[in-house]
């Protein structure tokens, strides 16, 4: 049976903990490294208690990882940052991002949204995009792969089959998209305290998200043109989950029921995408603790307009989960290994 | 000083007792009947413990109040129900009805929404729709006021003044909404209880749900021509609160900061509706427990468009605070009376 | 490969759904009939969407199923009707019963606390209480497996081996315990609607659970005398965890440290148990949806006493985790198949 | 009319925004200076924007303000500051401090709970401890009160009448308390992020909480011995509220019955306590937003046992509540000013 040699790099955070949760039950990938600069030396149990059952190596500085040792990377390190680690790792490791650092293709976009140059162009230009169902070829072979953002990820799987397929318009599409807490990762804010978000919703990061260049440059790609969508995020007061609400214009001619057909179709043998039946509501309870996609199509009462919606769990389907398929994939594995937990509901 | 004679007709339900609670600090009103026909009998404290400080009068069945020693009724039953009993209600009577039965003043409309005809039809015809900040003049003479949804109160107040200034089209008018649960009352139901709400979110009543015709109405009538809306309710988990999120396409040459500026001159002098500043985005807990509106305007990246983010107490300016402000109004008292509390927070 | 033909009856419940989902990753257990008499003829997941990737039989009604093609019946039903259906079985099949039917021996007590009299009397002597780390010998062979409650999991996994120990006195037991609300079920009752939970705790039946017998029969029978504890359940805002507080009188001479210790030793090799370190809190988030039991021991600033927490996931150790291990055992099969699931946080 | 000029230091915390919510209400106390020494020169808007809608001066530094022209102080500054803050105060300004730096009055007691020797020992002498339904004669001529703890309070209102009349033991008194987030404040911890406090309970400062040192003094007090009780603080998932659940020894022939008349004796004309009816169950919600305290009494199963349960809203009887109820007290004013708002429910 293949073994393979994993590191995960910035494990004291949410998403490293995920793969933690996930790789445990791994029969083919080894955790042998786990790095948390300011926490090397503790044992993971100390930081994650939930995971104080598993034997673990202990948190080491990235500094400290013997990666002639290592054949496979997850890397859960800040945006900025990562771009500097990833182009340090030798050559015959392979790389699954999280972060943002290599999805842009375009870099001037980046300095853009980033605020700074692009450190790694030439890594940059070899990375592959990893929406798993979307770029399955493309990333079956990749060094190092971008793992999608979480919102990026539950637009796109509705959205581009059916740009592919010219039932939607290119223009107009609207995207109200809202978050658990845990996408604002573990670091101590004011705006993340129990107090602040409990009990209310609230929009930020309106028409300045940076998932929105995201979006737009893999929808662009599928339209042939250059799109631009509105996008608006909102916090909730849920740890995990994501449920975008798309406003879409039909193609003439199209219903709702056509686009659930052609979801459908595409995502017939998908183990982990399904378009629920007619009038069925995703909610994102029952895709919780779930590499899921669950989504569906609505006629709207406007004419000539459809509302899609999808949920997904944001660190599993939106992050870790999908980084673990992506690394099935590199690795010649069944995707769904390792993810063939149910949803935990209630 | 005046003093009112109240009958509360629904006290045992949620808006019941949210008007129970501001009315035990009203000067004028003061609260001779509460009704709740199931419970007749019970002191309110049994039904809200958190009441039980007050001294109130038990509550009993409809049919044994002397609405001749009453001089008004804010009336909190169910749709559908509420028609006739409004219509039995002797003429001296002035009313402030908080169920759906007056909104629609099209009876076809009502049919087709509510599914059966009207039973009150010349009632309907002489009912005052009571947005108070948009509508007071009528509202003040009026023996019966339609008390608005939720929703469309919390949509109406930023459009109404932007369709009537001409800064938005009457097209393409996207909503999606948000709401706490105490929305759906206080019946036991499978989808309300605790474990299938906290930490999730999905849509509901997705192009059918009954305040659209409701909003559109009311937007109709400023636009000069009907209009249909894309509207999108959410269930999410908070008790009380209630954000719209709201995409618009501006007006040939019109800026998010023209939107603004019209809006902030518009509501300069209310006192419950408040357009936030540049940048500052509105959240809903900084409305809970007050009878506040706080609305911004959001240049959206998509050209020509704008977002608009609206925010309320459901159970206050949704509902039992707009019928007091209401009635205040129809007594000649200030708006505010009984209405000066703070949002609690955290 | 052994492979157990499994019926869950009650699979429309929360403890159902939490053994659906265990099964569905289990190599040996094969779910051939899932009842639910008034969802029969319902695929399960239109009851539970978030199970609706699974294949699994529809719902039938209990009378339906041929228990001549079943090995194993877990038993979901509620208390009360249970000992009929269970005293139905053919002789062949082995059945875990999630109910409190047959937890208690003494017939009087059953009698007395669910107010008739017990209706299969000679199943009550055979059942075996399968509160699995402490009764493993007899649950092996057992026929019916009653399965501990909730809250008597969460207290005698760390009192039993202390009491047994002689390291605490029988006297003087206080317990103050917190659950979450999917302990009440998924009827719909307007005192488990979200938003009467939410937000919130209060304590219920005080000192007339059910469970405070339940908890004194298997006490008593450790420390050799009748024993009579506190025990004050209380209804907090979370779907799942549940954490025994629990105050005891120190044998002469004992200390916290000795306490620790003994649980230590006694659990050391148990793969769902742990006693952590000294000063580590558990927290109910730490074992939220694994069969885990975190647990520690703190010395009061009260001379000769000690204070004991406990957490487990009431719906997976207190309840459908237990009952699979107790299966596991009860076929041979190492207790942990199919739940190795490590828990979900955040 | 009386009015009285009221500076609030420290008041970008919770408890301060507290104050100015019911301050902007109160008919007598003006709100003259605000004090927030690292936001100094903002609006308060900025920092609470739920206060947004109020006329109120921006916030100053401590060292700006012109003590000469205030009348009242309400001090909610960290612990361990404040002492040197009250002593530099003019001896005309009367104070409420919500901190717990002067409420023990033992000063070897002060520096083994807080590490430090206490720097204002002459103002601890005079500091009166400010109980109001206890204390009220002392409070009334009070230059300096040294409001309680939200624990003491909560535990206090039943345990010192029942203690006085002598109809529990000294010994044995077990406190399970059970406390919102809010109460540790509004700094950036990871601990009190939303994904870690939300759907989960954990006991803290277990035998070691500053909160047990006060209440021993004061039932010491009442005892007239050294008493030292048990007391276990809970994190909840609840912004505000608090629940004591105390576990008390009757003295002989004393039963719940007796303790209940006696608390509702005690407390009969009190406008904030209320003894709720046999078998009534105090619940946190059923106070949240008032200064109320809800308790009852119930028989334990064990003989000679009883079980007290009381609620406030930590935030309100428990802090900034009782410290306006207390400055209403020192001024002559009737103790319910700006203090006659009902519970907000849902």
């Amino acid at each position: 049976m293949t073994e393979v040699r994993v590191a995960i790099l910035g494990a004291s955070g949410y998403t490293g903990a995920e793969l933690v949760r996930m790789l445990a039950r791994h029969p083919n990938f080894r955790m042998t490294a786990l790095t948390g600069d300011r926490k090397a030396g503790q044992p993971l149990a100390s930081v994650f208690p939930h995971l104080s059952m598993l034997k673990l190596p202990d948190l080491v500085a990235i500094g400290d990882v013997d990666f002639g040792k290592i054949d496979a990377v997850f890397c859960c390190l800040p945006h900025g940052t990562t771009q500097d680690v990833i182009a340090g790792l030798p050559p015959h490791v392979r790389t699954v991002d999280l972060s943002a650092d290599f999805r842009l293709t375009d870099l001037d976009a980046y300095n853009t949204w980033y605020g700074h140059p692009h450190k790694a162009p030439e890594l940059q230009a070899e990375a592959v995009y990893g929406l798993t169902e979307l770029k399955r070829a493309a990333i079956k072979d990749a060094r190092l792969v971008a793992n999608p953002g979480c919102y990026p990820t539950s637009v796109q799987l509705p959205l581009v089959p059916l740009l592919h397929a010219g039932l939607i318009l290119a223009d107009d599409i609207i995207i109200d998209a809202k978050s658990g807490t845990s996408g604002a990762g573990r670091s101590a804010k004011e705006a993340n305290l129990y107090c602040e978000v409990t009990e209310g919703i609230h929009a930020y990061g309106i028409a300045s998200h940076r998932h929105a260049p995201e979006i737009e440059q893999e929808l662009s790609a599928v339209a042939g043109k250059p799109m631009i969508v509105a996008f608006t995020p909102h916090l909730m007061p849920m740890s995990r989950g994501m449920l975008s609400t798309i406003y879409v214009k039909l193609a003439k001619g199209a219903k709702a029921a056509d686009l659930r057909a052609e979801l459908s179709k595409r995502y017939d043998a998908e183990p982990f995408v399904q378009v629920l039946p007619e009038g069925a509501v995703p909610a994102t309870r029952h895709v919780r603790g779930s590499n899921f996609c669950f989504m569906n199509v609505f006629d709207d009462r406007v004419p000539g307009r459809a509302i899609i919606t999808s949920v997904i769990d944001n660190l599993i389907k939106g992050a870790s989960g999908q980084a673990l398929q992506n690394m099935n994939l590199m690795f010649g594995l069944p995707e769904t290994t390792g993810l063939d937990q149910q949803p935990l509901f209630p």
